[in-house]
């Protein structure tokens, strides 16, 4: 099986590495294609390799697979959709190509008697998405709650210990972990094109990206932090899906985790991922979700089944609407002018929506001016509880937007 | 797809109540054989089943597959072969019989045409063989940690909270954890012949069933949870094998693990997999590994990736030499008659076998004629630490034989 790679960066370049490492019986690397190819290449891949920065030559090449790490939509997905047509197959660890275009180029592949694997498309080198198609294609998943983004939780790890976001994000950014614009990771859109594939494989349910609610982790404060150590939680970013008989709730963002929930044992850039089935119970995934290394062994994984005439489990998704809708326990941080009546108002708007407060935190030692304080309420709809706080709108005793995050259950 | 499930017990009713409600797409239940047939028979299943007693009858029905889940070696092992024989593919979950004849059994599916899957036969409803096939192929894993028993952990996590084994063991066997003879589970031959499966799968490492040392848990006392809770860990009975250019070192037995590992982290029958490759670091899979319904999880998984032409990735293991030898850390712990002159000769039997003391720990409050007191010593081999205690023997202070246990790093 010839293979092409296309994209020579960290993990194009680490596919090579270990291809050459581990000489998997079958495989042999024939193609590299990269922009200015010539700073690209290296002297140690096998020495028939052919570089090119043509992606023509590879589709008339006799390449069988390409791999596709240059990322993006374009021209990434046009490479993809031709080589498939060409009968070549394609591994990919391009999420938001499978994410917004993964049903169409999986029926692609099929019609022209390829296959397209996708296995480093969502948390690298975790075998999640084999786990889920060749493992428990057996049960009724019900549930998927997640880690899916590196950088995030690296950063929440960080805040837990103390520090402060933006001292954690210059160390993110220079540590390699975050982008310069870090709005794909820290706003959820990274994470949130990884649930949708999740969602398709392991809930059958196919979403419409832009549809799936997400939450920015850049407004979870320290103080958020220290209140939800007192509430034996910590603060993860979170990629939430769940099926309803009439579709499904899915979100992404910052909600606390019970410190007892497999979900904070996360630390760094650690991934993990947790599925609920009705009949096996929970299952959870965990390990290094990014990294050249980790996501190339996925990439070399893939090949590894093709070469060997594995084919993955093809289940079929259905198109499934999607709402932010879930029934969960909420904190909610208010920072506040101090003055009379403001518990008062509060519970008001909570209880014209029916909402009932479960607790009230506030610790001493704040500014009066600046004075944050905490209502965890009992489970209820993300959007009676939008109600609820936009009737305290823009009051004038609110210092800031107050910041509302669901509480997972252990 | 016809199916035939021989062993109609907790497992083989679960995975024909799975097979009725999600009507897997090309999926077929046609025989069931049990022993005793008609007292096992029940109203559930598709009209046409045909059951039986007769093995004879299904090997000549048109059944494709059949799912072996009557366990032990004999009648399973015959059954098997006598069935891939015919170029019917098969499905067991019978660790057993796969950690003793897998590779023969292998061997025969593919001469025959046909297919061997067992993913129900290691962790029941966590995905780690194909999670390991499909998914870390394309890594060079070096080391397996697995929480494979379920019983042990319930016995030794309830252990951690203050109860004593003979009780929970008592516990564990009227909920149904354990069996009447425990031997299988505590002294660790249930989880030796699903290690052995995961060297052959992860490591690629043929090993002889017999020659992986066990020890068992029932030597671990009250006073042993309490100590390893002052080093900052917890007592499991951890599955090891790793691998070294010149063969395989692998042990089952009770182990010290720090709190902060994800070994850890298990609690009551929850297993727990953690493997670490050369190129993706260390991954983590845990969940339900036994009972009816997980187990048939895996089972069910194994029917649909047949139903789907998806073959398991063939990866070629090689008979190798296993050692019980690993170069660790040891909580060695005592019970003595108190007496001058014992810690000298403890520490004089360790030198002459060069080994570090790390630190001596002796509680308050114990009675002199019967003392416990732990001794921690820099990693070593297992076979100089043998020597060293073997030198101590049956010294006139000692009130029983020592206990040592190898200590994980975190």
């Amino acid at each position: 099986m010839k293979v092409a790679i296309l994209g020579f960066g960290t993990v194009g370049s680490s596919v090579a590495r270990i291809l050459c490492d581990l000489k998997p019986a079958g495989i042999e690397l024939t193609q590299v294609l990269n922009r200015g190819v010539a700073r690209k290449r290296v002297d140690w891949t096998p020495p028939g390799t052919h570089w090119t920065e043509d992606f023509e030559q590879v589709l008339r090449s006799d390449a069988d697979v390409i791999v596709e790490l240059v990322g993006g939509l374009e021209p990434a997905g046009t490479w993809v959709r031709r080589a498939l047509e060409a009968g070549k197959s394609a591994v990919t660890g391009n999420k938001k190509l499978i994410a917004e275009h993964g049903v169409e180029l999986d029926r692609l592949a099929r019609a022209n008697g390829a296959h397209l694997l996708y296995g480093a498309a969502v948390a690298g080198g975790i075998p999640v998405i084999p786990g889920l198609r060749q493992g428990l294609a057996g049960d009724r998943i019900t549930r998927i709650e997640g880690i899916l983004n590196g950088t995030c939780n690296y950063i929440l790890s960080r805040m837990e210990a103390g520090a402060a976001f933006s001292e954690v994000l210059c160390d993110a950014q220079s540590l390699g972990y975050a982008e310069a614009n870090p709005s794909e990771d820290v706003d959820g859109y990274d994470a949130r094109a990884k649930l949708v594939i999740l969602s398709r494989i392991a809930l059958r349910a196919g979403l419409d990206v832009k549809s799936v609610f997400c939450r920015s982790i850049t407004q979870v404060d320290a103080v958020d932090l220290v209140y939800a150590r007192d509430l034996g939680c910590t603060i993860r970013q979170i990629a939430k899906a769940e099926l309803h008989p009439d579709g499904v709730s899915a979100m992404v963002g910052p909600m606390l985790v019970p410190l007892r929930s497999p979900l904070a044992w996360s630390r760094g850039t650690e991934n993990m991922v947790l599925v609920s089935g009705q009949y096996g119970g929970d299952v959870v995934f965990s390990g290094h979700g990014a990294g050249g290394h980790p996501t190339a062994v996925a990439v070399v994984s893939d090949l590894i089944s093709l070469a060997h005439g594995s084919r993955p489990v093809d289940l079929p998704s259905r198109a499934t609407p999607v709402s932010g809708e879930f029934e969960l326990r909420h904190y909610i941080r208010f920072i506040v002018k101090d003055a009379p009546g403001i518990v008062a108002e509060i519970a008001g708007a909570l209880a014209s929506e029916k909402i009932n407060i479960d607790a009230l935190f506030q610790r001493p030692g704040y500014d009066k001016a600046d004075l944050p304080f905490v209502v965890t309420v009992e489970p209820c709809a993300a959007s009676s509880l939008r109600r609820a706080l936009d009737r305290i709108g823009s009051a004038a005793w609110l210092a800031q937007p107050p910041l509302d995050m669901p509480m997972l259950g252990e």
